[in-house]
């Protein structure tokens, strides 16, 4: 791949696809950004702007915009996925035909598909049974777009099982403001990516109960326990989850206003139901399902989650956040590293 | 030690020492607060209320409050020290005569002693030589004192050499809305809950300077990294790091409006000087003399820690923030787990 000349295939016009479309335009590359619905294509190919879901962004003239799949794929080096997890299949199938085209095949979105329990790797090697599996990785991190289409400072982590071409992809991706490091540990970063949604689910509902920073300080260190525990079952290496794609992404979802999973959690720990809170939202909320997904891996690998349990049963309508909070404080006197000692930092 | 009759002194009357006193007194145990000025301490017995730095509490009429350091350690059980780290020695030595009648000596102040590089724990071990050293501990973790006067859930570590003393420790100060495990690892506790000071200044420099949470989220994640690899070079245990010690007070001094170390960083990072935002503090801010010990000790166990470096180099105005974060984001691109190696996670 020439990283001056390769061209990027963005599929999916949310916050987060029309931000790295417009970080890669401002650097230089050629970008196709891909929308679903054919009037927003023709919006923000007109106006420039993306007004439903990054407004802050003036994207430069010669990023193409389309609402034709196949128009978008043409030709590019690089296809980044940024549909929702539970959507991306349905999307990947449609470009099965001419999956060994591109030269890397990048997830952004982090979720675990129902049913399957695969992540979004997994998804697009079943989706896409023509392209190399060493090829087909993602592109994970704190990173919410907002800031991003600022040029605040951020760093991410790209994971593909072919280091040379994740490199190619960190080269193509990187800028003064965009800082991207490479991980091979793919089944980690994916793990990490996807379940801190589901702690961000916990924290908002904290928010919305009034708790202060000691509680979620203390959920974040035994969420990021939790993540741990279940990446390590599923042959993740340690490292990933005190690095950007665990540590660093669980952290600015649980604090950040920028972030839909908690700000869905508040809404619910304020005492909105969860259909009141689904009405408010526009952007899909990945925790909500992935919960369901967590939940389920959890018992396949035998893990102990209790805060993803306490989640599940929130959202269940099997109880309230009140008295999960309740159940958590009041258990016996524990010596830490007895919770500790099961994950990746013992 | 008797959980139900054992008596507390509490020396020093901020806003943690007091928080502390004031969530036993609640809790039906004998409490004395000790204030370093004899008018606060009237004060605070007249109106049960110390408005300098703890207004939101109103105080069990149970609570005993002196200014008269043997008054108060007189038949008190438990020593609790929560005077800044670097007064620590000053106030511990006035009390070495009697130090063999307490069973538990415990710091809450976090800190490095300028000079002697000790721990808190050291500096209460060289003060008070006549104290049995395995009774000598410290209590830390992610816990402002305003929340737990709110009687918001919160989780702390306490670590004492004894396991059963820390035990009793533990015992003695949980309540339904505070939550304390015990943890053997004393220098691991001590390293993290000290230099994450350093990082809080670092994070405050970047609120002050207008970077998001993103870029706050990868200071956590290298942050905490820089913090592990100090630790474990002087003999701390890696899983420390990854709990409510380390990563919980890191988050949440990193992104708490309540962090004083964070507000000092802010005001440098808005372009204050040192001495304006000195001026602006009613507190102490632990972390300015602190980062100058942990150089040292980076230095003596030959540890890399170019943020602690970066932060030291503003206080010590050889820089200017903008000026290290552009450095820190323009470095040669990276493998991820080339930073997370050297660290207890790897």
């Amino acid at each position: 791949m020439d990283i001056e000349t390769a061209h990027t295939a963005v599929f999916g016009a949310g916050s987060w696809g029309t931000a790295l479309a417009y970080s890669l335009a401002k650097a230089g590359h050629p970008v196709t950004l891909w929308a679903r619905r054919e009037d927003a294509a023709r919006e923000i190919a007109a106006t420039r702007r993306n007004a439903a879901y990054l407004p802050n962004a003036e994207l430069p003239a010669s990023l193409r915009v389309t609402s034709d799949l196949h128009e978008a794929a043409s030709g590019a080096s690089v296809w980044l996925f940024a549909v929702p997890s539970q959507s991306l299949r349905s999307v990947a199938t449609q470009l099965a035909d001419r999956a060994t085209e591109p030269e890397a095949i990048v997830s952004v979105a982090k979720g675990i598909e129902n049913g399957t329990l695969l992540t979004t790797s997994g998804v697009l090697r079943e989706a896409l049974p023509l392209a190399p599996e060493a090829r087909v990785g993602v592109l994970y991190g704190p990173s919410h777009a907002e800031e991003v289409a600022l040029g605040q400072p951020t760093s991410v982590v790209v994971s593909i099982p072919d280091l040379a071409i994740a490199e190619q992809v960190q080269a193509l991706f990187m800028t003064p403001s965009l800082r991207v490091y490479t991980n091979t540990d793919l089944v980690g970063v994916e793990i990490a990516g996807s379940v801190k949604n589901v702690m961000a689910l916990a924290a908002g509902m904290g928010d919305g109960m009034g708790l202060g920073d000691n509680a979620k300080a203390a959920l974040v260190t035994r969420g990021l326990a939790e993540i741990t525990s279940l990446g390590l079952a599923m042959g993740a290496a340690a490292h990933t989850f005190a690095g950007l794609a665990g540590l660093g992404d669980l952290v600015v979802t649980c604090f950040s206003k920028h972030s839909r999973n908690r700000g869905f959690g508040e809404m619910i720990g304020g005492g909105k139901s969860l259909e009141e809170a689904a009405d408010a939202m526009t952007m899909v909320v990945e925790g909500m399902k992935t919960t369901a997904s967590v939940r389920e891996l959890a018992s396949r690998y035998g893990i102990e989650m209790p805060i993803t349990e306490a989640v599940a049963r929130v959202i269940d309508g099997e109880s309230a956040p009140y008295d999960e909070v309740c159940s958590l404080m009041t258990r016996d006197p524990k010596h830490e590293a007895a919770h500790l000692d099961g994950s990746a930092f013992a």
